[in-house]
């Protein structure tokens, strides 16, 4: 059994977007109870990751991390045309995740107890997002 | 067909730990023969990675480039309930994989001959990290 | 329904590879219309990423970045039998990914409009690479 869905996130910019809710509401009304979801964003300047979904402070501190690891308006980087934080959105979306790949168990995606399904903005302005899950399994 | 196993696995704290054999064993108790093993951490202070397997210097090498790349006890992180360790977990975790995805061919994953699969325990204090195996295919 | 298909790509030492028609090639070819893809490199100093497609500078600027935080014969490096690219190639690879899990729709995988796949050989020297795409579903 497999089935496929869009989601459309809307950004308001950079920043991190918890989808944990929307893609568990997916796989719950997929009937899968047993297999895999397949999250993966169709866009090379916005990434996915799991992480520590209690502490804002959590996401906070990995955007201060990856601003100084990926500093925008690098003079290193000469794809610029879409102003400074081009570059650094693909290098971040490099460094991060396209997609992820999680058991499903009992209907659900089996989550730890702390992680979190994330999407990461990486530009400044809005953007909407396509994200496709798929799910397969019995 | 699809097939679940979680492994529990005891650290001693921060450093890798090679769970190709134990990985393998479950493929192969399956009977599966062709398809997918999903290995997925379900914590956000450890994760997976494949690597040379070979020579332990790689691990150690591994260690001293992220031991610098995400300096312990760095001011710039005000996540630290857990101390000086704890956000840089979650960063080192997000730099790596919580999940990996690896072809099964004649009942066994399809490794390259320099290929492990490794835990990398990013905590200071051990722990019991629970990693579940989902293998589909025929 | 699961196909498997070994690629072997001739590197010319480092740098990046577009493999994006040759696994839609392969995709297309399993008659496979929904599902997944995996793409697996079956060695531990050359990885995968889906990136920027259309301006060849995203790749040039990804090179400059990597080899200004992974540096090439970096003193602390001590697995340095095979050169000063040794030990950097492994923790690239690390750093980005050794596999891709894509969603397949309509008989091909369903990339976004500037994503390609492609492969990151790290090490200086020409390499036979051996990329495996498992391609499962209906």
């Amino acid at each position: 059994m497999i089935t496929q869905k869009e989601l459309r996130i809307s950004t308001q910019g950079r920043g991190t977007y918890d989808l944990s809710r929307q893609v568990q509401d997916v796989v719950a009304a997929s009937g899968i109870k047993t297999g895999l979801c397949n999250v993966f964003v169709r866009h090379t300047s916005a990434s996915l990751m799991l992480c520590e979904n209690a502490d804002p402070a959590v996401m906070q501190d990995l955007e201060t991390f990856m601003s100084q690891l990926v500093p925008d308006g690098d003079p290193m980087f000469t794809h610029t045309d879409e102003g400074p934080d081009d570059m650094p959105a693909h290098v971040r979306s490099i460094l991060t995740q396209s997609a992820l790949n999680l058991p499903v168990v009992d209907g659900l995606c089996a989550l730890g107890t702390w992680q979190g399904i994330f999407l990461w903005e990486h530009r400044y302005a809005a953007h909407t997002r396509k994200i496709l899950l798929t799910i397969s399994g019995e």
